[in-house]
């Protein structure tokens, strides 16, 4: 299990908390990628300014804007990944983007419900859709079949909140809605992996752990995790995929975690 | 394990299907429930004949009009239902209103997605708050501290093709909406499980088996099962649920099914 070699990836959601975590420690690799594609609603906005101050000393750091309930947003954001690329495809494509609406069971809303999903879920098949192109080209230029995150990856980021089996800090966090979209973003996973394994593409849900960010930090408890613990963590568990893996949904140890 | 014994049922999408095969099984028990409560979009509909010819025969039959994706109509359904029973709690609601959108992983669409999301998912969490107070009322007239489906019970009507562990019938049906609105289903059970439990109320997930409606019959195979006999497990699937089995996902044949 070393370091990840990868030519490109590209990270949803990479302005704040894990995925901003997960840029930085790909451009602090050793041998880091050619190509750090990282996309948030807004690259202008302030909540993007620890982005732009990364990108102004890694010229291989493109940000580039992406909401991910938008069909017209992700098809834009595909079309600039493409031409930076030129020609070459995506090694990896991480899933990050997501939201949580804390609300009781009994107070959960459709407005909420729709909402969190639509993000959580549905734009993690529409990013898979719009990137495939890319994806499958880095999987036609690797050699051999078996599959990897340097050849072609799709990585979903998941949470053991979303365990139907676990449904971890039950009683500390009040998520109806987000456990429901990440049931299904599992689900989702599944799909892709068996739909796309005979592109060559490697499909994994990851738990990233209970991690020190607005998301997982804003109960009354401290998470046990920081961003780096957990972004080290993954990123070593990326390394390590093989066929074996795909359709899979695990934490950042690389354990196993139940549906 | 023996017959059903009821006062009070709600069956959601009752016209047709699995739904209308419940609502007909259900009348024709030899102790039937005092009430059968039958839902649909709309009762005075073609599409609703067939319970309204059996309403004419069963004075325990009432029809009621209810969209499981508008939060105004499942409130008057709860209103006519609460006025019906008089003072009386709702034993048993079954939410089994559902949808499926063929359509491959490829071309898959946001408004697919969250249209079956909302009918399947989002419906269910509804449809449970609102009759809530009449589960709680049932659970509270009832002796004892067991849970059944005679005290109060939530039955969600699942399906194995939301099984992440077995995504039945891959191959066959191309629905990954509706795969991923039943894997998020089947979460929403098991919080409501956590939740409800307090109250008195057992909630249980049904794989119904793969069954000759319009729904399961749309593809190029014959479903092995009939509605009569999916039916008539599921019944004694239910006469004999119990509190170990209050958050489970089960078949028709009293089977768990992996998340």
């Amino acid at each position: 299990m070393g370091e990840l070699h990868i030519h490109s990836v590209l990270v949803t959601g990479a302005n704040r908390g894990i995925g901003l975590g997960l840029v930085r420690h790909l451009l602090a690799m050793l041998d880091p990628p050619k190509w750090v594609f990282a996309t948030c609603r807004d690259p202008k906005g302030q909540q993007a300014q620890e982005l732009r101050n990364l990108a102004s000393k890694h010229p291989n750091l493109v940000i580039i804007p992406l909401e991910v309930t938008d069909p017209d947003s992700i098809q834009a954001a595909a079309a600039r990944v493409a031409e930076h690329l030129g020609g070459s495809g995506l090694n990896l494509l991480i899933n990050n983007a997501g939201i949580a609406k804390p609300m009781s069971l009994d107070h959960e809303t459709l407005e909420n419900m729709t909402q969190v999903y639509t993000t959580n879920t549905v734009g993690a098949l529409l990013v898979g859709q719009a990137f495939l192109p890319l994806l499958k080209k880095a999987a036609q230029g690797s050699p051999g079949s078996a599959l990897s995150c340097t050849k072609a990856a799709l990585i979903n980021m998941s949470s053991s909140p979303g365990s139907i089996e676990e449904v971890y800090l039950w009683e500390q966090a009040l998520v109806v809605s987000y456990r429901c979209s990440k049931a299904a973003l599992n689900m989702l996973n599944k799909c892709q992996s068996l739909g796309y394994r005979e592109h060559g593409i490697l499909c994994v849900a990851l738990h990233p752990g209970w991690v020190q960010t607005d998301m997982g930090g804003s109960g009354s408890q401290k998470p046990p995790l920081t961003v780096d613990a957990s972004v080290q963590g993954m990123l070593k568990v990326l390394s390590s995929l093989s066929n074996k893996d795909t359709g899979t949904f695990l934490d950042w140890e690389g354990k196993v975690v139940p549906w």
